[in-house]
């Protein structure tokens, strides 16, 4: 629903040449320009405005969907910063307000990660007690989870815990009040609990995608793609507000504990982001300025990733490898301090019941042989070919949603996928359980008492050969595991399909967790065949020398860790923040070179078949203005193949610093539609001055208008510093050096657009001029750029921004 | 001694506006900008030149201490990858050619991991044994260290083990001699092995500071100031040259067993960067790009404290946060893959006999108590302040030293520097231990059995109070303690002082193992005090509920090591890869907390005195042309008035596109010392055509001379694209265009400097050129800059270039 209404937007705004103008206010555009030409002349014009305030409401914003310009951001971040400095040496209240400026940007750090841990503990409780839901209910009161519901009971052991009386599972509620069916009691019970487990999961699922839908459209899928194209200077009003915030929270929980197949992992990002956007608000320096508040925000993903997986090291690297576009080390220290807070409160609200900060707490036993490095690398390439064909596929059904009739019922494509899921999913016990318990059971190390399926093993009827050293040797398998590998098998297959659909709908919905799910699944299977070929095998000559008897050579859960993030690594395209994220889940240095094996092999594998992650590849399908950072510019074509007007066209629309009337810019204005004008000093030289806004302008001349004894249609426009000399009887002449820029960014025709789109990316710039020989030759704007890209990779360049 | 060569170098220079220009070599400008000219006009001028091979040896190369021009370098590297790109799709030879070209960045990094681990294998091994041969010999083989030696010894405990009879200590050999000493032959013992002590440590300082002096002067100090500004684009030849290495490599070892108070690990950053340099030509690609052999740099640079801390982690954010100057995406994966080889190569080498990959391996057992915030930021301050003191004593000491006699008598100042701390050292045993020991000792938890002096607790004779879960228990200190604190008491106020002479000298010397050892006693010193007042008084409110009699409340090990992180970040400001490197010597999240709260306080304290860290000191001593990238440019100053020429100067030197002569160009340029000419379209216009280098000018102009029939001193020089129409008796012009760089980088004088530092910053620029309404008015190059920031900071600008 959002992308409609944007789409539209944005399809309104199609003509004008260079999208992201026409919302800086006049007064911006002024206080900064202005300070700058007092910095030179010593005097500004008259109207000089006072950079710490500003004079009028909306001054200094944006307009939804437009790109910032970061220099100029900064630029009023430094001015601001140096009239602090100088007030503060003038007395102690400016000197405490200058302290309070310097920290404001720690408190915020500090609340954001404050706020984050709060919620994502928060959701954390309220998942699972949802997802015990669909099971069963506490009888002592409904508000326990199954856990919390056994915990004063009697009985000994986990296993009989598990089934307390206190705890009542729906089947009974039926069944007190129709003993009838007796001799079919087991098969109908398993029936009552079906039908509820399905119940419950088209519940929450209805509830998750209608709430989305009347509240906030915002609120769906995992957020990052936007939260990247957001960090990259683009404006999505209400995106990371507080209706956004309430309603992604609440869904979140319920779209989690309707089974589907998605994880919490990527929209805790979202989560975190809209925290930190609202945060903002309380501090004028980030409520004012989006290059500063691009920095909380870049930290906010890190605290997303630090809260998902309780690895703060690895968020920061998360967000300075996958999210963020201006990192400056300032930012990784404050969202490294903002991820270890957020961590700690998620910890101190203790929601997994472990005091353990990560959400998959492993520890394993054995090293890892370097002969193992080939199923490693083999679990690499699986990882690769799935993220690869993940992302087509995924992608292709989201085309097919928008373009088709699908697109236009969200809800019944989430309830059909939804009751799919349930269905299929509820008999096999790995798919009816969460994808974070799937992954825990996964990713454990079978000790000799472990009761679960996987753990099946044969116990050794030779104690002699496992001595009490040695309780994890590898054993041969026994009945259950080879039931569990069937499950497993039909588990991943399930994943696999499901996952394609489920990502994209109207829910929100992360990835990370079905992607390691899947991995996860694959490397258990391969583990646990190499481990059952070690056994047996354990003369072949890749096993000699490391792997006898009664050792335990072989550690499957290693290899689902492998799996995992092999798999993650293909549709995400993560490197070192995956395996340091991994890295802080075991917090062994052991295991690094098995992981980084896997990512890396995986992600060339991946990259062979397309460069684009999935969340690029989502940024493309949906039209954003971004500039990737991480790939080369290829092409040899050079800033006057790129820029407007094109040859054909006719010629750039210019004032001249003087000699113009304002009837004469009026109409300029109004019969193009371009944001912004270079200001030249003669139609005949076309020698740059300045570039001035197209709103500026207008509100200025509004203004002038109204204020201005004598300004007239006939009255001149003058950008130089001082007025020419006129006749006497002319009206007095409008001066408008104040509101112009007089540092505008030029390259020569000749340059290469290698270095140009470096430029663009490095300095975040919204437009370039273009000039030959000293003049004036046109114009780049980020969407031109964007465009030649999409043009050269042959796309359609039209549908490229507006799908 | 090399620096007296570079200054001297650098005074020649100074006369030179745009001081790294003239070594730009004609082909290498013709290549890049004729290849983008053709790319514009389909055809390019006949003397095209294939950017993949160099017809000219030295062609592409820079001179000595000049800046690189990251923009071109980028940009020709760009130039050769679309050439191999396009190639490929032609034969089967120039696709393999190409994967070759794709995979060769990866086994670099291979080979630096490799040689970088199995060097620093090497240093630990040697440093090991000459600093046991400071104590004694092995009678076996003097080629074992004592512990090799003792190892097949049958002493069971290691007490005994320590002394065994194949270990010979000096003073044995002068008394197996000389029996008649009897009665005093304890005395007698110890001067003897206090004269040995003394002997050895004189032996390797002369031994180091001679090998320095005479084969690689290079090879002294830590490096890490002179890599920061080799990674940032300047060029020091010979720096990270070979004979650097292996002189480095020798010294280093000699140095650290001298007993100096100095550190082997920051060294070890510019060994593995000597390593990288070296490698960087067996590929072309490196061997001829210096911006590429920069990315491998700062890698290496991650690889020197992956190996000296065996935190691959942690060394990568020090390259990022610490050294840097570029530092892309692909080099972050690129640096913690050869971080982890080299980490795990020095781990199979195993030099400290333990199996583990850290140099101080720790574990706590104890959790922390919020309370302990308190200490801990007291530490943080007491980092601080020293890391603050520190640099500025040191800063002086070293000027002194500069600028009076004391700077030519560098081998005296070494002797008489060694036999100090020897003498002064040798009676405390904390101070005659290696800094690395003594820092192990410090972050050790004393366990029950601890027979070290500061584990010299009272035996609780009430067996019941520390019941065995928790042998670890707080206990009252005993009479070795008190000992042991009166002795690092006097360690601290002896390393401190010590310190700031020793860094700085004309051997190899790090500084991080000095700074972590004097943090490290201090926070022991202060730890055991809060035990010891936590177990006498466990009653006060304080203590009141988290620790009862008989608990394991405090943990001194913690407190040294917070300690010691607060003393380093207060000496080098490091702060997110100083925790993270911590963090990777205990394995646990729970104590960054801790580390954290120090390094911030410690960061903020220092920065209260003076915002620039050790490194940056030592680089503005050196005056070294090094444009700091955390810093913002805090002036509102504008490009006009840090351009030359100045207001009162000449009229800017150019060029003009056509009209002017052979013979006069040539005036032009031997009249002038630019490095390089702006060429214009005619003098009165002043638009600018473009940039030409002097060096370039002059071997074009020599070359048409020889070659080209007809060229004399009355040609005309065109820089046009078509030649114009000239009389028929005139001799043929000699077309320049070629050489002719058609995009150089413009601001207007009214850009603030703010922007334009960044522009300089971000894109790596040697000089700009400054316009005024579409006029060429002046140019910028990164040393007016640097020369205008110490103006304002009111330093002398023309001493801080050249000292």
């Amino acid at each position: 629903m959002g992308w409609e209404f944007w789409t539209k937007q944005l399809d309104e705004e199609e003509l004008v040449v260079d999208g992201g103008f026409e919302d800086y206010s006049t007064t911006t555009g002024s206080s900064s320009s202005s300070s700058r030409a007092a910095g030179m002349n010593g005097t500004g014009p008259s109207n000089l405005v006072d950079p710490l305030e500003d004079p009028l409401p909306g001054v200094g914003t944006y307009e939804d969907f437009n790109t910032i310009d970061w220099v100029r951001e900064k630029s009023k971040d430094r001015d601001r910063h140096r009239e602090i400095t100088n007030k503060s040496r003038q007395s102690t209240v400016a000197l405490l307000h200058s302290i309070s400026d310097a920290f404001s940007g720690w408190l915020l750090m500090l609340l954001v990660g404050l706020m984050a841990g709060a919620l994502a503990g928060g959701i954390d409780i309220a998942a699972h007690w949802l997802n015990d839901m669909k099971g069963g209910v506490c009888l002592i009161g409904f508000w326990f989870n199954h856990e919390h519901c056994c915990w004063t009971s009697n009985e000994t052991t986990f296993q009989e815990r598990d089934r307390c009386p206190q705890w009542q599972s729906w089947e009974s509620h039926v069944s007190a009040s129709c003993v009838c069916l007796f001799p079919l009691q087991g098969a109908f019970a398993y029936v009552v609990n079906y039908l509820m487990y399905i119940f419950w999961a088209l519940l929450f699922a209805f509830l998750a995608v209608t709430l989305v839908r009347a509240f906030a459209p915002y609120a769906c899928g995992s957020g990052i793609p936007e939260i990247k194209t957001i960090l990259s200077g683009f404006i999505i009003r209400g995106y990371l507000g507080k209706w956004t915030l309430i309603i992604k929270t609440i869904t979140l929980v319920l779209a989690v504990s309707s089974g589907l197949s998605l994880g919490k992992e990527g929209p805790l990002v979202h989560v975190a982001c809209c925290c930190a956007n609202i945060l903002c608000h309380l501090f004028t320096k980030y409520r004012k300025n989006e290059a500063k508040r691009r920095e909380v925000l870049s930290a906010a993903a890190a605290v997303g990733v630090s809260v998902a997986f309780g690895a703060p090291i690895g968020g920061v690297l998360f967000s300075l490898e996958e999210v963020s576009y201006y990192f400056p080390l300032k930012t990784l220290w404050r969202s490294f301090f903002a991820a270890l807070v957020a961590a700690f409160t998620l910890r101190s609200i203790n929601p997994f019941g472990n005091s353990r900060l990560v959400l998959f707490y492993v520890e394993f036993h054995a090293p890892w042989h370097l002969v193992e490095l080939a199923p490693f690398i083999l679990l690499g390439i699986f990882g690769g070919l799935w993220g690869a064909l993940f992302i087509k596929a995924n992608i292709a059904w989201c085309r097919k949603r928008k373009s088709t009739i699908l697109g236009h019922y969200p809800v019944i494509e989430v309830l059909v996928v939804a009751a799919l899921t349930a269905i299929i999913a509820y008999p096999n016990s790995y798919t009816r359980m969460s994808g974070a318990e799937l992954i825990s059971e996964l990713f454990n190390d079978c000790s000799l008492l472990d009761s679960s399926q996987l753990c099946g093993y044969k116990q050794p009827t030779n104690t002699s050969e496992t001595g009490a050293g040695n309780s994890l040797a590898d054993r041969p398998a026994g009945e259950g595991l080879y039931t569990a590998l069937w499950q497993l098998a039909l588990a991943l297959v399930f994943k696999m399909m499901i996952t394609v659909i489920t990502f994209g709908m109207k829910v929100p919905s992360g990835l990370f967790i079905p992607s390691m799910a899947v991995g996860a699944i694959a490397g258990r299977l391969l583990g646990v065949g190499m481990e059952q070929l070690a056994y047996y095998h354990h003369d072949w000559f890749i096993f000699k020398g490391w792997c006898s008897p009664g050792a335990d050579c072989i550690t499957p859960g290693l290899y689902a860790m492998v799996g995992a993030a092999a798999c993650l690594g293909g549709v995400t395209r993560m490197t070192v923040s995956l395996v340091v994220i991994m890295f802080e889940l075991t917090g062994g240095l052991e295991y690094i070179v098995p992981l980084m094996a896997a990512t890396m092999t995986s992600k060339w594998v991946a990259d062979a078949f397309g460069r684009e992650g999935i969340y690029e590849a989502h940024i493309r399908l949906n039209g954003y203005p971004f500039l990737e950072a991480k790939e080369e510019f290829e092409y040899s074509s050079l800033a006057v193949d790129v820029m407007r007007p094109r040859r054909a066209d006719p010629a750039l629309a210019v004032l001249t610093q003087e000699g113009m009337t304002v009837g004469e810019v009026e109409t300029l204005v109004e019969s193009t539609h371009y944001s912004g004008f270079p200001v030249v000093v003669s139609q005949e030289s076309q020698r740059l001055v300045g570039f001035v806004l197209r709103r500026d302008l207008l509100i200025s001349i509004d203004n002038a208008r109204k204020r201005q004894e004598g300004v007239v249609s006939a009255s001149q426009v003058v950008f130089t510093e001082h007025a020419p000399t006129q006749p006497d009887d002319a009206p007095p002449p409008l001066r408008l050096r104040g509101i112009m820029d007089l540092s505008p960014f030029t390259v020569t025709d000749h340059t290469p657009m290698d270095i140009t789109v470096d430029i663009f990316r490095k300095l975040g710039l919204r437009q370039c001029l273009v000039t030959h020989n000293g003049r004036l030759l046109g114009i780049i704007t980020k969407k031109d750029i964007l465009k030649h890209m999409a043009q050269i990779a042959n796309r359609d360049p039209e549908s490229i921004l507006f799908n």
